[in-house]
């Protein structure tokens, strides 16, 4: 039953995304022994524009 | 006071959304006695690549 | 797919949210024309504490 | 550590943006006594379809 | 309409949590030119067993 | 900068999450390129009469 919401920079390839929801699943699986059909994961894509981190916007220059 | 998040694939139509929103907030005050102003509900349109079931994104033949 | 959250304050009973949540999800296949298997809906209880309004805690005197 | 998920009608301008997360991090930083390294904050722009008050969705006329 | 949620570590006071939804508030009404009936803050304590940094429980020495 | 925020039924073990958490962030490093640092994840342990499958609450025999 675990739910995973992942939340990143946009950017990311629809071929990380599928590497990663299979290895975050099979890790998931392995320490939780969980059924890998009860597991799923909703990626987020974050512009950064709309991530701030010590009131920094990320788009702007650090 | 009730607030919601739904996460579904995008492609409901705004038609949908209006009459699920409508039918949950009835649906709502009836169960929990609660005034139908305190209900806010935010739909969220999730892409088939970005969730994924058992390790395998949605996007992807099943 | 759909999977809700649905926040409310704490207290509500067990009986509440089995009806609330047989009643949403009924609702949900109706209008998108989904499998009830697919409806997920997670609770969040709130304390009154932790909810603002307005600038003020639902805790404190209105 | 403090993490901010701010869900806001889309149409606001990243100057908006700019200045809501410096503001917002200074009086968290005050507030609580923390680093402002530590405050993430992160903006979801919603359409006015996809957020419904008292089961209307906003972008129907009130 | 800003709905926002704030996690940070349990432990904060309700002292702490009426001066910030007070100030958090007030400052994004002044922002974004919203009223302040708009704004909604709920607050979630987590504790430190369930918030990792860099793969490590903040409940376990740094 | 990846956020995770993991939902899961209480009663996995601080152990169990110790566990989880460094994997996923290992995993997550190196499907992503990025750095530890920047990965954090907040699990929350959902009772079983919070969350419904099939608009039946997990707390209700099946």
């Amino acid at each position: 039953m675990p739910t995973f919401h992942i939340e990143m920079f946009e950017g990311r390839s629809v071929e990380q995304k599928r590497e990663l929801a299979a290895a975050l699943t099979e890790t998931t699986c392995k320490v939780l022994g969980v059924d890998a059909q009860s597991v799923d994961i909703i990626f987020t894509d974050v512009k950064t524009e709309n991530w701030a981190t010590a009131g920094k916007l990320w788009s702007d220059p650090r």
